[in-house]
């Protein structure tokens, strides 16, 4: 289905002055309708979103181009603009995630368990959109339509709080698929953008009623910021300060692949490795070679002094060091004497996201296993594994490193909450 | 398995001036031996924690007598001291719920998911205990063992934070569970009362990363106080605004028997009815009846103009009574003059408990299923089915009334979480 939107009045909320409120209360509206849509036509809405953007691509650029201008001239760093930009290539690639989740099941409806009690009452839990989501993050565009799809087929409304940094990219790519929305006469409030300085997450974070639930999406300071100053529920995501441990027992050449790949593939990633922890035994043998082909790969390992002695390209470490993300291409390393001492390293300086052993002893993977306490634990496999993409989920929210709800990559089923439906023929107790 | 065990030093945190923090630092460490245990191990424990807590009757009972002498010396209410007062019966009750815990499924370990990637990396979804449970409660003292039992059994450790009028009652009844831990070598701070003035519940609302999730279990007051001042993810439990829709095509013998059900069998708990809709079409037939059957059942119905004109013996009832749980026997009434005016008022009002739908109309029956926005919707049966137990959960913590991790009856496996478990051979990307 191809729809050539009509140009519409604007993002909601942009326009007339609305206040916070206001918008969360048309989201709310625009929820209660969501809830009831089944999925074909949540999936025509997602083409039409995606048609009105890919409609939209030259208005959109040239909304990111005042941006990315706007940015360079505050001087902002190159890393900032780059995730900033779009590109024709970019703007298909969120094209082509809004077709992708159109493609994907739709988790609401679907019956988790059910049964039928001995007086006859039928109880089944059945899965419902959360109602309204806001989703706070730093300057990517792309996340915009992102977020708005995966909230959409999930049955949710979205509050998007973007950064100011990308107001006009941000609002091009909303009126986009509002447009698309109307298009297929869904209302436009079921995706809106939240506009304005810091006190308009202020008040998102205290929308307790209007707001079901957020999901801050970015570094660890805007997390922190909202986990601890929200009174709406919080699914915290994201920081990986992940480790890989190498076992007395490890296949060493398999640890420098997996150690390789998780450090070097994509750094700036939150399932990218950030420490690397080598067991005394295999030391003497291990280091020379795992720190040469971390020097090939140009990773700069910041060692304690066990680790300098090795080499003298290692970079002293300071304790912080071991405590932080780089997301580059730097590398906190220590050796241990134990598998004891590795777990006490990791339980010290986990934020609970994918931790990794090589090892080919069956006591050692059982005791990580058991005893690391984070959303993945992995034994020889690199922890960029740790994806919604590589889970075959289809779409990813972010990745959660909270108990509550969900813990691990979040996709759909992650976007819903249950209800639970209960039939009788009049039964009482 | 009878235990005896030998009298022990006092509950942790009574003695040596314990801080909160201390508290949690040793409930965090407890938590890790928690974690790997079988079930086996914790059945045996909470049968030694039941052999235990009867072999302290009489010391808990005394201890009880000083709470409750106090109570009255302060003026507490009747109800309240009645929640507070232990009886050789309710420590029973006590003792059989811990020992009944021990007979239910472990869902500590259950694979929830799991499969296989193309590469041939396998993936499993694991559960795991959360870790640290707070639990903010009122004056119930048997909610001490209840509590702490589930939390064993869910391989967490408990930190309870019972009322301070509750106190004797709590620590004898605390003191009692960790000799039975003891007596089986599992640690006692597994299970720890927290006790001190307001700025522990305010230390406790802070411990974020020490404590994993708070869960309140009380009043709307309580719950409120916890939900918006905690930086620990919170559970919100129980406040139920629950009403009952007696639709146009009701069968009205089957209405007035739900409706009398669902008031009277136990006025004060959170799945009973507070507000009583009745479609205008069969108000002329139904509500004389209903008023009779109300009566009779000495409940006073509190209605809008409309009801009050079908007889004086309804009080006027103003709007702030529909908004609350009147938990006694006491009934908000108003007509209504089509289901999408009952859908609107139970939006306005509703808590998100439990909401009731009387109609042999599949599509009214429907839309009340597809549109009220609860933890559970039901059509011809009675909401006091809405519990735990009813549900053959076999024990249960509360009634999340929140969209996140859990909603509706909270049972054993509502107080896990899970953890990714990835398994490779070297496998990168």
């Amino acid at each position: 289905m191809v729809v050539t939107p009509e140009p519409g009045p604007g993002p909601v909320g942009i326009l007339g002055g609305m206040t916070f409120a206001d918008q969360a209360l048309l989201a709310k509206d625009a929820s209660r309708t969501l809830a009831t849509l089944n999925r074909a036509t949540k999936d025509a809405a997602l083409h039409a979103m995606a048609d009105a953007l890919a409609a939209a691509a030259s208005v959109v650029l040239e909304a990111n181009a005042r941006d990315v201008a706007a940015a360079r001239a505050s001087g902002t760093s190159d890393s900032l603009v780059d995730r900033l930009t779009l590109t024709p290539a970019r703007i298909a690639g969120m094209v082509d995630g809004l077709r992708s989740l159109a493609g994907l099941p739709d988790p609401v409806g679907d019956v988790v368990r059910g049964w039928t009690n001995a007086n006859g009452v039928r109880v089944r839990q059945v899965r419902v959109p959360l109602g309204v989501v806001g989703i706070i993050y730093e300057a990517r565009p792309n996340v915009t339509a992102d977020a708005g799809g995966i909230c959409l087929k999930s049955g949710n409304a979205a509050l998007l709080r973007g950064s100011s940094s990308a107001i006009n990219s941000n609002l091009a790519v909303t009126a986009a698929l509002q447009d698309g929305l109307a298009a297929v006469a869904l209302p436009r409030e079921a995706v809106q953008l939240v506009e304005g300085g810091r006190e308009v997450t202020a008040e998102m974070m205290a929308a307790r009623g209007l707001v079901d639930v957020l999901i801050p999406r970015g570094g660890a300071g805007l997390i922190n910021a909202v986990v601890e100053g929200s009174k709406v529920p919080v699914i915290e995501t994201g920081t990986g300060n992940c480790h890989l441990y190498v076992d007395a027992s490890a296949d060493q050449e398999m640890a420098i692949q997996i150690m390789l790949n998780a450090k070097v593939q994509r750094p700036s990633v939150c399932n990218s490795l950030e420490t690397l922890l080598v067991h005394a035994e295999i030391a003497p043998v291990f280091m020379p070679k795992a720190l040469a082909a971390l020097a090939a790969a140009e990773v700069t390992v910041h060692g304690t002094p066990a680790v300098v002695a090795y080499s003298d390209i290692v970079v002293p470490a300071d304790e912080a060091e071991f405590e932080g993300e780089y997301l580059s291409l730097d590398l906190a390393c220590d050796i241990v004497d134990s598998i004891d001492s590795a777990l006490a390293h990791i339980r010290r300086y986990t934020t609970g996201h994918s931790e990794t052993i090589i090892t080919d002893d069956r006591r050692a993977a059982e005791r990580f296993v058991a005893e690391v306490d984070a959303a993945a634990v992995l034994v020889n496999a690199s922890s960029r594994f740790v994806d919604g993409g590589e889970f075959g989920f289809g779409a990813e929210i972010g990745i959660s490193t909270q108990k509550l709800h969900a813990r691990g990559p979040m996709a759909l089923p992650e976007m819903t909450s249950t209800k639970y439906v209960i039939d009788g023929a009049g039964q009482i107790r």
